[in-house]
């Protein structure tokens, strides 16, 4: 199959497919599996220092000459270094999260970075256009990790009718029908994170990937609102006593606190009592880990979204 | 047109389509006008004592003789005799929201009412199902009012792998674009409430209609968290004090002293100060006050609805 009017076309990716920069999940490994089944593999530098994110991109290329992409998070210590290192080894996509890229644009641009920021409100949306953003990643708070307050349902209609650039579908996509769902809703692309956490070439740890395979649906939980960066995980004993300090007397001090290191404590060593295991809501139907091709062929298997697709339309008959 | 395969079947409507049952604000005039136009309309009992239920199901009776239903709210302080009420007058659809309906069941079905629940988690709607529902309504939390964890893109597939009854999409949905992608992810119909604020019959305050109409996305907020009874409104100077009282001193407790009697004053007296203007995210993107009929029309305008399946399709092209 091809992707007319995807954003296939400005990735020159097989499938309209991104897989989401997860801190810490999203190393060479994953990312150069997902970009050699056709992806838009991605590198997530999320705090890492510049040598480990020049490792990481070093390592993808030794293993495929496809495209790649790399999430530079904005609110990391090393954001201005891992933002010139971009640029210095002319990544092919750069995608931003955490806030506005504005500092760093037009140095990617002039690198030949494509530039796609994760945006979860329609201002910041323009704003990307406004500036030069290549396409936009609207990413819902059904995902993991850092979120916004709007649904997919909700943003990407939203996003689409605002701006002219093409966007990515990003929270919630897991499957075929989704991707069928996102295509109808006006989105030229998906993202997707948290399946991919299931992956053989993922290095999270064992019991981070276990702790996403026996997720329920009322495992996913939202800690941090009171610091104003709230973060959707699974539930675990560190996500309880985050749920009670954030109402405790040192509220985000203490939310803050907790929080530190978690996410590598979990992704790294799998400390299930430490440990911040950020999973997207759709964890609740994963059963299954795969190799990175077969998830990325299931997602884009033709067949399914064309079973979506007419399912749908078979609900309409004109009448006789 | 006509619409095999989806609720329509057990409804007996012209649309696969539920207008949401909005306390005070789904009256028999909005109902009437819903149902006249070839959807469900829904009277919402809410907290409302059975007398001004009666009143309402006989006025929307003296309007037309198509379908309709009742919303059975079931923590409200009527609900036994409310309950009752919608078996004595042979409601055609009764929707249960707020918890689980099983006391009653039974005794609608015997009055031949069909038993339709909203349901925010897996476990309740199989439950549901085992216990006779005729169809479930999955909600996502982009929905006004009380609300669930789970997103649409993530509930609705949910639900619609986990029971075998029919599942009808809510939380989210304000077009036809949105039906369509509904209709892909499993749902067989899809239940409308925001957009009907907005339409000219239904009876709202003409300030909550405006409060509607210039909602911005960044105004959809959540209070209450801490209560255990989430409510999404639009942000308002009682909304702000709400989310001040929820981390305060005396949490829950404060947050249901002012919550008290603040939808009615929003909705029968356009109360800006005192009033919870209850609506779902998407209200950022309703733009008019419309006949139910036109909004009836528009959303499920099958051109629209085929333009975004076809669009979908377009983007998949067997290479030569």
């Amino acid at each position: 199959m091809r992707y007319p009017g995807t954003i296939c076309a400005l990735t020159g990716t097989q499938y309209p497919l991104i897989q989401g920069g997860m801190a810490w999940v999203s190393d060479a490994s994953l990312a150069a599996a997902v970009s050699m089944a056709g992806g838009l593999g991605v590198i997530a530098a999320g705090n890492a220092p510049p040598d480990w994110v020049e490792r990481q991109v070093t390592e993808l290329r030794a293993k495929t000459d496809k495209p790649f992409g790399l999430n530079v998070m904005l609110l990391s210590p090393y954001v201005a270094q891992v933002a010139e290192l971009a640029a210095d080894l002319h990544v092919p996509v750069v995608i931003t999260g955490a806030g506005n890229p504005d500092a760093y644009v037009k140095r990617w641009k002039a690198a030949g970075c494509l530039v796609a920021p994760v945006v979860a409100s329609r201002a910041l949306a323009m704003l990307m256009e406004r500036m030069g953003a290549d396409f936009v990643i609207a990413e819902g708070c059904e995902a993991g990790g850092h979120i916004g307050e709007l649904t997919s349902m909700v943003l990407w209609p939203d996003i689409a009718r605002s701006v002219s650039i093409p966007v990515v579908a990003a929270g919630g996509v897991f499957d075929a029908s989704g991707v069928a769902a996102a295509f109808c809703l006006g989105a030229k692309g998906v993202q997707v994170g948290t399946r991919f956490i299931l992956a053989e070439e993922c290095t999270a740890h064992e019991a981070y990937k276990e702790r996403v395979l026996r997720a329920k649906d009322i495992d996913s939980k939202v800690t941090g609102r009171i610091t104003g960066h709230p973060v959707r995980v699974l539930r675990s004993p560190l996500q309880r006593e985050l749920a009670t300090a954030e109402y405790g007397p040192d509220g985000a001090a203490a939310v803050e606190k907790l929080g530190e290191g978690s996410l590598m404590r979990a992704v790294l060593h799998g400390d299930k009592d430490r440990g911040s295991f950020m999973a997207g809501q759709c964890a609740c139907m994963m059963d299954r880990i795969q190799p990175a091709e077969a998830i990325v062929r299931e997602l884009f298997d033709a067949e399914l979204i064309v079973r979506a697709l007419s399912g749908a339309s078979a609900m309409l008959e004109a009448n006789e």
